[in-house]
């Protein structure tokens, strides 16, 4: 069975796609600016559960994703289209609104105006398509293919901390009480436009995607898209510290490189000492190898595969 | 129950959306270009059914309504995304090339990139959100709000086709031996681009919307946005000419009306001549008066009030 990476690879060589693969597509605008434009599909207990998140958070997170997309091009959002399948059970709920509301909070937060979109009845699920448009300095957008033997490979804030809330969410089905932080970073989502937007003004950055497959997936993205391998060192992931309430130090270390949906920011750049203000913590986790290094990970000395399963040979 | 369109209405005035309301937003673009964009989403069993269309056909009219919005601003398309909710049953079918290629043979046509977009899995039910962007000149889009007391009230080619297309396949429930014009204006629509594009070369049209949801409910929103009235006449009305082999003249005519999905140009203008060459069909149908006079239609010398249902009294 075809995964969907293999179906959208197989699709970009059929009809010859050249501007598929990246976080977003960049299109032309003006003379000084490109526009940066993605598309992110939500679809009811594949991507969100109605009994785990409200419909505010379902909301935050549709357009939260978006606009990640968009600062890992180190773009600024702009506008917004809303696509929602709405089944009957939900239409006179108050669901919609609620939906919107959620939308609406974080696209204020963002300066982000809703533009367009389309309402329909459906049959089973809520399907939600979020499009989000921005802007990048002409020829300015980061995108994954840019990384360079010697780059040093970093990653923003902590990780492992989304999988750690669905892990919470799987294990106890209800979330009532579960107002934890992992919780709320798996239903409710930060995007990093700002600290996107801070390092691209302050230094040059070879390539960068947001961490929304996982750590080992999203490293193999820009290796395969820069033709490059990577070297990353267990030691300095950044593993978000309410892991260890919950789990043990491996499986720990585990969600932190393949959870997924931290959003964090991936980023490689041949300066080897980026930081920002202590409000943004950035950590270099490694460096950008030859291509026929592939994609390692360095624990206690002894250097491993790193696929996008996770590690052989721990 | 609230409609799709009392949805809208509501979040637009909860939400203070100004751009919301015409078949595309209109956005900045450069110094001579405004940007038009537009997303529309196709839902299985609701706008589409998998046993009447082939995957192609489905590609092709998710595409075409899109396109037909771009159109009916005056604009030209330029790029898509497409974002695809796929069941298990249709993952491994070839569903999703052969919905692509239906797509992909459709923007070759108009010279439409696809740029991105997503895929997911989906628990029930094939849904499709289909996005377009393309351009118009600054400043020159055509509005629904533009309609003016006096200007004549025009519809290109003919109408209510597609709506006996659908009739034809509920009647029968099997498009194998149905290959009938009607049936392919409504599995395959042609969106009027090139139409769109020499009307607005060649004359000052003060509003347009192309005809999605029937000749009656599409007008009403020309009014609604321009705060007018509009009077049309029963025998000017260009009813597709197959639909008198399978329905009385009163259903036609109910049909021209009503059924949508033709994906015609409805406009109005100030220039009581307008015609293009015999290629595109062009036809005055009445003009718009005030707004207290409504919506009406003329049949047989005596005037009706025109819904979105129908009209009364026949």
């Amino acid at each position: 069975m075809r995964t969907e990476f293999e179906m959208i690879e197989s699709l970009k060589h059929s009809f010859n796609l050249k501007r598929i693969g990246d976080d977003c597509a960049v299109l032309p605008k003006d003379a000084y600016t490109d526009l940066v434009v993605t598309a992110d599909m939500l679809v009811e207990d594949v991507d969100f559960r109605l009994h785990w998140a409200t419909a505010e958070q379902i909301g935050h997170k549709s357009l939260a994703v978006s606009l990640s997309d968009v600062a890992a091009m180190g773009g600024r959002p702009m506008w917004a289209l809303v696509s929602i399948a709405v089944p009957d059970r939900l239409w006179n709920s108050g669901f919609v609104d609620r939906f919107f509301a959620g939308w609406h909070s974080i696209a204020a937060e963002f300066d982000v105006e809703l533009v367009g979109g389309d309402i329909s009845g459906s049959p089973n699920s809520l399907v939600i398509d979020s499009v989000v448009g921005g802007e990048v300095k002409k020829g300015k957008a980061i995108l994954r293919s840019g990384a360079k033997v010697g780059d040093s490979i970093y990653v923003s804030g902590s990780l492992g901390g989304a999988a750690g809330g669905l892990y919470i969410l799987e294990s106890t089905g209800n979330v009532a009480s579960l107002d934890t932080e992992m919780v709320l970073r798996q239903l409710q989502p930060s995007p990093h436009v700002l600290l996107a937007n801070s390092l691209v003004s302050l230094y040059v950055l070879s390539s960068m995607v947001d961490i929304s497959d996982g750590l080992s997936s999203d490293l193999g993205h820009i290796c395969r898209s820069s033709n490059v391998g990577a070297r990353i060192y267990a030691e300095r992931i950044p593993i978000d510290s309410d892991l260890a309430d919950i789990l043990d130090p491996k499986s720990a270390l585990q969600k932190a490189l393949n959870g997924g949906e931290d959003f964090e920011l991936l980023f490689t750049s041949s300066n080897p000492n980026i930081s920002l203000n202590e409000q943004f913590r950035i950590t270099k986790i490694g460096e950008i190898t030859e291509r026929n290094e592939s994609v390692k990970i360095v624990i206690d000395g002894k250097s491993c595969e790193l696929s996008s399963d996770g590690f052989q040979h721990f």
